[in-house]
């Protein structure tokens, strides 16, 4: 069966305005947003959604977790769907854009649809998803991961950050069923969808620096992380000890990650992505002196990329050039373990759907982890949209124009009207 | 009038051995020694090693801040004399031979001339000189530049680390005359002082490394140092954040760093003396995360050499890189104020006479600050002799050989034969 995608279809950013309106009036705590993981502030914007949803006649469920669905009817109820997906919650003191911007770019999409007399072959919904964050309880994907009784049932007794109540606590509270995820229970079944979309604020500068609105995710970001490197060395007297008999833990660590600047370099004149970060980086306070030569240093190493390859590399890089450089400067680096979250590479057709779909046509990795993630690791095709935002997010300043919100919704749209591919 | 160079003299080890001995028992507290500026340590010191001189026969002297002179008189006892000095104080916790090293240098040196029958042309004096370290009280140099009425004399209210008491209420605890710091008197006159001669232990390295008993000390080297350095950039999301948009206060501080370091290379390779050591370096720990581009890092640069212009030199080079770096990470390195100690030259005639007594003549700076920085830069011609020692100094594990001591000692009395020189 076809799509009838011949008929105009414009969304309607006035549903958006209102719905961003109601979010943040409905949880702006001084600052900034506060929309806890299956708390009040979460709650609170599930409700808004779900109002709308009525509003827009869409057929409403809620899962054991509490993972809300909207669905526009296709024309086949049995076949498998496809879903658009975001998460309601946001850190403390977040933004109001970071997640939500993709529930009201679903609903403006079905919206739209409805609207224009569309029917698709198949279910369309739209899954308000479950604590993203972990910033509340310290795990990741906790709504879409336990939909797909991925979770660990341990997590159950992970307490909230700010109240100490568990997870399975909280569950109860607020009617939902921990066993779900006590029982690895599927909520979800993978074969069920056709397709994963999720459309988010850019969390990094580049849209903004390249004055483009919006662009789609080739894949969210692995990451790598020598978490507790350390260079170890010899105190001495920075006045007495000549270069050569010095064990100078930061000239060899700056040398070290000096090379490393170098490698990243390298590769990405060979069109690579990676990035790689020091964010810490300190020399023993109770030992360091002006007047010494520091004899110990700590850091971070943290490598990300698309590409699970290019991290191996650079990560086997990293150790073979700690060896080098530790023998130079007659010191011992101990990069120690990495921990290791591999890359999810979005779906190509989907993406190149989606790029056809804009005037400016730009593709980027994501950084940061989405439930997309999730989604792609099951073999679901997923595709992202980022759209333009000021400030990063996970703070107040987030700032996203509602015009750039209608240029990633239309491709949404766009998409939604192509399946099947 | 010419000396008796001619005479054999021959050094007594027994003696420093015994006088080491003596020092060792009387001051050693736990694994380390404890002589405190002004405090019982220092005393019972300066009480062996004046038993000793008045075993020697020579002329004892006490100033009133209690510097102790032993005196060993020449022919023309009006004649501007030679003074061997050194310090007798400790830091918390030192070894044996740090200070005292010179001053039983000297008292071999007088017992040893004096048993040869040598009268010297004027006279010849062995200072012991109080509280050198500024570890007890925050002053460096108290007994020498107290002689020279060169202290200020809000320096009487300094309080000492361990038992807060201040210098004068410590002084006058002692028996000695806080009013010669508070009214600034010269209780050594610089005419009056033909030469100034200090015998240390090495406290860098060097010697251990290249198999030689003792060297001369070309000068004391100078010290330039930013404190405060801090670099600014802008916290960003280490997963999100494409290089080129970073501004990345690590990464900034490592690219300066290493280009700090290849001056240096530089700057060794043109044969100049420099050391340049970062001894503190780090981000800020309440805001630094593994998974955030650092906004910011504080560092320590500290320059040393016995040439004030290659300090000057390198320290405009640090202000300039500083710059050329922060735009080209898009930062702000802010050095701040560097804080400045002169370097001491030794005198050249003085050195050139001590190398030639030496079957090995090597000569090498001063890193660390010594009472001869003082007499140098008041115009006295000043000299110093390094004696080899293990595992550097201030710790309870300095390490000097007899043998090499008294390599050292005989350079000395043969200095002492050749004068006027």
């Amino acid at each position: 069966m076809k799509a009838t995608s011949s008929k105009a279809v414009e969304v309607n950013l006035d549903l958006a305005e209102t719905l961003f309106g109601q979010l943040d009036r409905a949880t702006r705590r001084g600052r900034g947003i506060v929309r806890d993981s299956y708390g009040a502030g979460e709650q609170a914007a599930h409700d808004i959604v779900r109002a709308a949803a009525e509003g827009i006649g869409l057929e409403i469920s809620v899962d054991a977790i509490g993972n809300l669905t909207m669905m526009l009817p296709g024309k086949d109820r049995r076949a498998p769907r496809i879903l658009i997906g975001s998460h309601l919650d946001s850190v403390p003191q977040g933004g109001n854009f970071d997640g939500a911007a993709g529930v009201v770019a679903g609903l403006c999409a079905l919206a739209a649809l409805r609207q224009s007399g569309f029917v698709p072959a198949y279910d369309i919904g739209v899954m308000a998803i479950r604590a993203e964050e972990s910033s509340w309880f310290d795990v990741s994907y906790l709504g879409s991961a336990g939909a797909f009784g991925l979770l660990d049932p341990q997590c159950l007794s992970v307490r909230r950050s700010d109240n100490g109540r568990t997870l399975e606590e909280t569950l109860l509270e607020r009617g939902f069923d921990p066993t779900a995820i006590g029982q690895r229970r599927r909520l979800l079944e993978p074969d069920q969808i056709r397709a994963y979309l999720e459309l988010h604020i850019e969390q990094g500068p580049r849209l903004m620096a390249e004055g483009i609105p919006a662009a789609v995710v080739t894949g969210i970001r692995g990451c790598k992380r020598f978490r507790n490197a350390r260079c170890l060395g010899q105190y001495g007297h920075s006045g007495a000890q000549p270069r050569t008999l010095r064990q100078d833990a930061v000239a060899a660590t700056v040398a070290f990650l000096h090379h490393m600047e170098g490698v990243w370099l390298r590769a990405e004149e060979q069109g690579a992505d990676l990035l790689l970060t020091t964010g810490e980086l300190y020399t023993d306070s109770a030992a360091h002196a002006p007047s010494k030569v520091a004899g110990e240093t700590r850091f971070v190493l943290d490598l990300r990329s698309v590409s699970e390859d290019v991290m191996e590399t650079v990560a086997a890089e990293a150790r073979r050039a700690a060896e080098q450089f530790g023998t130079q400067y007659r010191v011992s680096f101990d990069l120690g373990a990495a921990t290791d979250s591999p890359p999810a590479m979005m779906d190509a057709r989907l993406r190149g759907c989606l790029l056809g779909l804009l005037n400016e046509p730009l593709e980027m990795p994501s950084g940061a982890g989405h439930d997309a993630a999730v989604f792609a690791e099951l073999g679901i095709p997923s595709a992202m949209i980022f759209v333009r935002n000021d400030h990063g997010s996970h703070n107040p300043e987030e700032a996203m124009a509602l015009e750039d919100f209608g240029v990633g919704t239309r491709a949404l749209i766009g998409l939604l009207q192509r399946f099947p591919l």
